[in-house]
C-alpha cells in the first residue's frame, strides 16, 4: 500500500543515484514511478542533473513526463531533444495531450507530427488549438461518450461493458441528438441506482452547467468550485456538442493562474525555472526592472525639486522615505483587496462608489492614526513641533492618496481590459512614493523655509 | 438550459430588487438561484444591502449558504443572527458540514447544536474538529461507501440500487475487513465495466493514493492535483478507514490558500471583507502597516548616520531611493521564486547551494547590468563621475545582498517552521532599504567627501 511516499516521493534516492551515476539502478527507479513523480523530480534537480534523469527515462514514456512538467522546465527538456527524437516523443501522445503541448513545439515539428494523426485527430488539434489559451475550448477534451434519449439503462449498460475503459474523470455521459445537438447529462450514479429497464430521457438531467468553446476559462473554473463538478459538457454556438471540460485539468488551470499570478505580483514573467541558467533567469526579469527603474527615477526627480529645502533641513531627507513607504503598504493593501474582488466578479458599478467611500474612510482613520505616530516620532527626534505637524499631514495625505489609487488602478486597468493582477503594484508604489517626496518636501517648502 | 446565466449570475437584477425594496420577488428569485450563487451574491453586496437579502433567504437554505461564503463574510452574516435563529439555522446541516462551520460558531451555541445530534455525529464532529485546521483529518468527510472483498459485483450493484442516492464525488467505493481495515479501493467504472460475476477482490485497486488524517492538507492537495483524483481514502495510524477526502475540498482548499497567500503578501491578514465595516478594515491592516512602519523607521535611521554627508552633496538624497528600491524589487523577484520552491517541495538540503549560486549569478549580472546603467544616469544627472562610480558600486552590492537575501529569508523563515510567504517581502524590503542607503551613503562619505 502507498501513501504519502508516493504523495511526496524520495527525490533523495534519486539524487544519489544520480551521483553516484548509477544509470541502471536510475533506470529501473524511474520505471516505477507516475510520471507525475518524475516530474517532480525533474523540476527539482539542477539542469545538468535533470537532463541526465531525463535521458534514462524509457522509450515511450517522455510524452507523459512532459505533459506534467511546468511550462519553464519543459523548454529546458525539450530543447535538449533532437528533432526526430521530438517527433518520436510527441508521437507517442493522441489528441488531446499534443493540443496541450502544441504551444511548447516549434512549428515544423509540429506539422511533421499532424501527418502523422489520423484526419479526425488533425482537425480537432487545429480547432482546439485555434482558441485562446485561456479559452474552455482549449482545455477542452475530445473523449465524450455519448449516448440518446430513447436508450434504455440496459442498453447503456450493455454498451459500457463493452468497453475497456472510460476517459478519465467520467462521471457522466452526455446525451445527444440525431444531429449531436446537446440534450443532457446522465450522471453514471444514475446507470447505478436506477431499474435498469428506465429511459434514459427520464434520468438524464436536462438542465446541467454547461459551457462554451469560447467561453473564459476562469469563469469556468469557477463553476467548477461553485456547483462541485467532476465533467462538465462543452458546446458550441450552435448548441453542438464539441468536447469536455474535466476537473483535473481545471484544478490544473486554478493552481498555474495562481502561481502566476504570485509571480506577476513579484515582478516575475510567468512561469520561471527554479534552475534556469543565469542568463535566461536575468533576461526573464529585466522587463519589470526597467520599469522599476524608470519609475523610480521619476519619482527621485521629485526629490531632485526641493533639493534646496533638504540643503537647509536635512531631517526632510531622513524622514521622506517614511512617508513614500508607508503610503506605498498600505495603497498595495488596499490593491490587493480590489484585484481579488476584481477576480471574483465582486466588484459591480453598483457598488463600486461604495467600496471607494469605504477605502477612503479607512484611509482617513489609518491617515490620522500613523500619521499622528510618525508625526509624534518626527517631533521627538528632531524637537522641531512644525517639522512633526508637517510630516503628520504629509503621511495623512498620502495615505489618502494611496487608498484613492489603490481602488482606482486596478478597475481602470481592468476597465481597460488589462489584467489587474499585473502591474497595479508596480504603478501604485509609483504614486505614493513620487507624490510622497512631492507631498512632503512641498508641505515643508511651504511651512517650514 | 442554463449555462453562462448560471455560472455568473445576474446579481444586477437582485441588487436592483434590492434598491427597489421588492422583496416578495427577491425571495422568489433567491428560491431559483444554487447556494452557492446566493453566496456569491451575498459577497458582492456592500454591508446593509447583504442583510437585507440574507434576511429574505427562505428558512432551511440559511446552513447551505453559510457553507459557500467566504469566512469573513460568513462572519457577518452569524453575527447578525440571535442565539435561537443561528441554532435553528445550524441544525439544518448535517455533521460534515458543520464541522465545516464549526470555527465560526460561539462555542456555547456549538455545545447546543451538538446536542441536536445523534451520539455516532457528535462523536465524529468532535473528532474532526480535533485535527488541526491544515489536516486532512479536518477536511475529511464521514459518508463512505463500503464492500467487502468477498462480495460480487451483481451483489454490490444490488446493494446501491437499494440506495436513493450516492454522495457527492462518489467515483470509489471503499474495501474493507471486517474490522474496518482499509482494503483497497473499487471504482465505480469497474462495476459498469465488468461482468457482473466477478468478485470485488479481483477488480479493486489494492494500491491506491490513500491519506492519513493527521496528514497536511497541502500534500494531500498537491496528491489530487498530481494523480487526477476525484476522491480517495483517509486511515489512521491503523489502518482502519475513517473517512473519504473529495476533490470539491481539494479545489476550495487551493483556492482559499493561495488568496489568502496572495493579500498576506501585501500585508492583509486572512480573509477580508471587501465590504467590512471601516473600522474592521482598518484593525485588520494595523499589524502589517505597524511592523512596516518599524522597520521603515530603523531604515532611515541608516540616513540619520550620513546627515553630513547629504548637506554636502544634495544629491545623495535624490539618488539614495533608487538604490533601495530596485534592491527591493530584485530581491522580491528572488524570494518570490524561493517561495514557489519552498511550497511546490523542489527545494532540498542537496540542490540549496546551487539555488544561492545561480541566484548570486543572477545578481551580479542584474548589478553590472544595472549598477552601470544607473551609474550612468546620475553621472549625466550631475556631471560628476566619481558620484556615478559610487552609485553603480552600491547598486550592483544591494542587488548582490537583495540575491543572497532574497533566497535565504525564505528558507530560514521555513527551517524555523514558519510560512515564508508570510513575512519574507517584508524583512526583505527592511534589508534592502536600511542596507542601500547604508552601502550608498557609506561609499559616498569614504570617496566623495
Amino acid at each position: 500500500m502507498v501513501d504519502r511516499d508516493r504523495a511526496s516521493p524520495r527525490h533523495n534516492l534519486i539524487e544519489s543515484l544520480v551521483h553516484r551515476q548509477h544509470l541502471v539502478e536510475l533506470q529501473l527507479k524511474l520505471r516505477s514511478l507516475h510520471p507525475a513523480d518524475i516530474a517532480y523530480i525533474l523540476e527539482a534537480l539542477p539542469l545538468d542533473d535533470r537532463l541526465l534523469v531525463w535521458r534514462q527515462i524509457e522509450d515511450g514514456r517522455g510524452g507523459e513526463v512532459l505533459l506534467e512538467v511546468s511550462d519553464a522546465v519543459r523548454d529546458s527538456l525539450i530543447e535538449t531533444l533532437e528533432r526526430p527524437a521530438l517527433v518520436r516523443v510527441l508521437g507517442q501522445l493522441d489528441a488531446d495531450d499534443l493540443a496541450e503541448l502544441a504551444e511548447a513545439v516549434p512549428e515544423e515539428i509540429l506539422t511533421e507530427v499532424l501527418q502523422s494523426l489520423n484526419a479526425r485527430d488533425r482537425d480537432w488539434l487545429q480547432a482546439t488549438m485555434a482558441y485562446p489559451e485561456d479559452a474552455v475550448g482549449h482545455l477542452m477534451y475530445q473523449d465524450v461518450l455519448t449516448v440518446r434519449e430513447n436508450q434504455r439503462v440496459e442498453q447503456v449498460l450493455l454498451l459500457l461493458r463493452g468497453r475497456d475503459d472510460l476517459p478519465p474523470n467520467t462521471d457522466s455521459l452526455f446525451v445527444v441528438d440525431g444531429r449531436h445537438l446537446f440534450k443532457g447529462v446522465l450522471p453514471l450514479r444514475a446507470l447505478l441506482l436506477n431499474d435498469p429497464q428506465k429511459q434514459v430521457a427520464e434520468l438524464m438531467l436536462a438542465d446541467p452547467v454547461i459551457f462554451h468553446c469560447n467561453e473564459d476559462a476562469a469563469d469556468a473554473a469557477r463553476a467548477f468550485e461553485r456547483y462541485d463538478l467532476v465533467s462538465a459538457p462543452v458546446v458550441n454556438e450552435r448548441g453542438k456538442l464539441v468536447g469536455r471540460l474535466t476537473v483535473d485539468e481545471v484544478i490544473d488551470y486554478i493552481r498555474e493562474e495562481s502561481e502566476e499570478d504570485a509571480l506577476n505580483m513579484a515582478g516575475l514573467r510567468g512561469d520561471e525555472d527554479l534552475f534556469a541558467p543565469i542568463w535566461d533567469s536575468a533576461r526573464n526579469r529585466w522587463l519589470w526592472l526597467s520599469i522599476n527603474l524608470c519609475t523610480a527615477f521619476i519619482a527621485s526627480r521629485a526629490i531632485g525639486l526641493f533639493e534646496d529645502a533638504i540643503t537647509q533641513i536635512v531631517a526632510l531627507a531622513t524622514l521622506m522615505p517614511i512617508v513614500a513607504g508607508i503610503g506605498g503598504n498600505s495603497g498595495n493593501q488596499t490593491t490587493a483587496l480590489v484585484v481579488r474582488g476584481l477576480a471574483l466578479g465582486e466588484i459591480t458599478p453598483e457598488n463600486t462608489w461604495h467600496l471607494v467611500f469605504k477605502e477612503i474612510g479607512v484611509g482617513l482613520l489609518n491617515g490620522v492614526a500613523w500619521g499622528s505616530t510618525v508625526g509624534l516620532f518626527a517631533y521627538l527626534l528632531y524637537w522641531n513641533l512644525p517639522l512633526g505637524l508637517v510630516m503628520a499631514a504629509a503621511m495623512l495625505l498620502n495615505l489618502l492618496l494611496a487608498a484613492l489609487m489603490g481602488v482606482a488602478i486596478p478597475l481602470i486597468l481592468h476597465r481597460l481590459g488589462r489584467d489587474p493582477a499585473l502591474g497595479s503594484s508596480v504603478l501604485l508604489t509609483f504614486i505614493t512614493d513620487g507624490m510622497g517626496f512631492f507631498i512632503f518636501l512641498g508641505l515643508a517648502t511651504v511651512f517650514l523655509l
